[in-house]
């Protein structure tokens, strides 16, 4: 296998301490390629880059008509939030809603991503609970399909659920591929994830940006859902986050979103471009500067919106005593 | 610049996730290489990887004669502990014999590596001190070698201090090779690092191994302080740690010691042999399972031994509900 370009690396004094290689590839909705580097068609897990693809069944299973899910509830089934206090209300609202609970969510609990909320947490002495699980949103739109579908919640996070195979019909749909089953596996809040190609992945952000190759309805719901993503990006990260504060600078112009293990997805959506990044390694921060890197040549941004991505390009390393001692950065792939 | 083979993988499913680079290098007291894997000229910041090569200026400068360490100091000067209470109450012995406090400490403070040590500080309501910092030990280490020296200890962690001219003149001695200027660094403890090849590093390791190619008093103080490191491998690194448990397993045949970033340094000592490991993306897991394969294959293991590498070769990955949903291991490079 020929390796993919190093596209970051980390220094220490003056000195390259660590190099990180990925691949990436932005397309339009016909899957022309606008840039690209390494291999774009060897397949990857997407991981939580693609809770708005999974979202889709939302629409797919007329969901939206039985509870009108507000934007606020669409930007939390888009996102990895960090558990702060308007993600926490926030999604407790909208199982409420539902006639649910917390008790109905079978993410699994871990502390919240944000250290103020962790640290609040600690301090009363409390224990995580599946709210705070950074993908308690999606897990509630999960929720709404199989009450929308009138099958039981129970086991919604299974394969075999009912569930999971609408949400699998969706992605499949909107990137216009078959996942298959020689490249499934368990994502970190128990569902399924499937590998497929960075450019399919690119390509169904692109579909999803421009409803080109969609249907009405998923042209309309991928809307929604880009809308409610880019109105509240708060919602879909949490405080000081790249995808929060880079959705924040560009208005409704760009819909970013990462996942576990280095992988950086969405849409450039007044060029109606896609695109798909994953970082071989799985390091997220070396994935963070790669997509802010590719943002700045690709997405004509304004100073405000350069601003926020050259926070990102160039991350200061610093040691136990706060000294700044090296950077990660960009290198041109 | 080419690439290093792939030396460990994370599967998740039936899937790669992640692919990890990296070189090594195993070679004797006469650099003769007995194995290798990708660049190991390109010079790689050995970290805290060793310790027990800085912990020598305590024996060139005659530390050693006026403070009589004991085995226990000598093996905290060499480790990474992990902030259990045998390394802190040894540490504060260790500064305290010297009439010193961990106020002396340049080092910071950050919570225990362990995990019950830190929730048994939190739920104290304690905040760290540099006792807890897992460089301790080589700090005090480095007092006594201000001390002995007759200089002012503060400030003993900068680059332009007697006691880092001393650390370094011993590295330098050992490895045979001059660390140079345009590849230096501060480690997380705010001491200066210097890159070399791992090469160089392996050689120094099969060197202080044997004592081949250093004077008698060098040879007597690596001696000194491998014996040390093997017999107290609890407090050279922590409580499960593979450190700890290679070192355990090995009795005195093995010096382990890992660095910060992905590297691994030690030597096979009945056999003469140093060696030495970088994972190109610093990922301490994927170092893990990379020096395990390592040793499974050119340590002789025997059975008790080969049931303490196979655990460290294979790493389950569990999701948030402790489900195993894959694993890092082992790829022949």
């Amino acid at each position: 296998m020929d390796a993919n370009p190093i596209l970051a690396e980390a220094v220490r004094g003056n000195w390259v301490e660590n190099r990180h290689r990925g691949a990436y590839v932005i397309v339009d909705a016909d899957g022309s390629v606008i840039a690209s580097a390494g291999d774009v068609d060897r397949p990857v897990f997407p991981r939580s880059a693609i809770k708005s693809m999974q979202a889709l069944a939302i629409f797919d299973r007329h969901a939206t008509e039985k509870f009108h899910h507000t934007p606020q509830e669409l930007a939390l089934a888009c996102a990895s939030h960090h558990g702060e206090g308007d993600h926490v209300s926030n999604v407790s609202h909208f199982l409420e809603r539902m006639g649910l609970s917390d008790a109905d969510l079978e993410c699994g609990a871990h502390m919240p991503t944000n250290d103020k909320a962790r640290e609040a947490l600690r301090a009363a002495g409390l224990d995580p609970s599946p709210l705070h699980n950074n993908c308690s949103g999606k897990h509630s739109g999960m929720l709404s399909v199989a009450l929308a579908m009138g099958v039981p919640t129970q086991g919604y996070v299974t394969r075999e659920h009912d569930v999971q195979k609408a949400v699998r019909a969706a992605v499949e749909y909107v990137i216009g591929e078959d996942l298959t089953e020689d490249r499934c596996g368990t994502d970190g809040c128990s569902i399924p994830t499937w590998a497929a190609p960075l450019r399919a992945w690119a390509k169904g952000f692109a579909r999803m940006a421009t409803g080109s190759g969609l249907d009405a309805g998923h042209a309309a719901g991928a809307r929604a859902l880009f809308d409610a993503a880019t109105s509240h990006p708060h919602l879909v990260a949490g405080t000081g986050h790249l995808d929060t504060r880079v959705m924040q600078a560009f208005g409704g112009r760009l819909m970013q979103k990462g996942g576990a293990e280095g992988v950086q997805c969405g849409a450039i959506r007044d060029k109606g471009w896609g695109y798909a990044l994953k970082c071989d390694d799985g390091n997220m921060t070396a994935s963070h500067v790669m997509i802010a890197a590719l943002l700045l040549k690709h997405a004509d941004p304004d100073a405000g919106q350069r601003a926020v991505l050259e926070q990102f390009v160039r991350q200061p390393t610093k040691n136990v005593r706060g000294t700044i001692v090296g950077e990660m950065r960009a290198v041109e792939g």
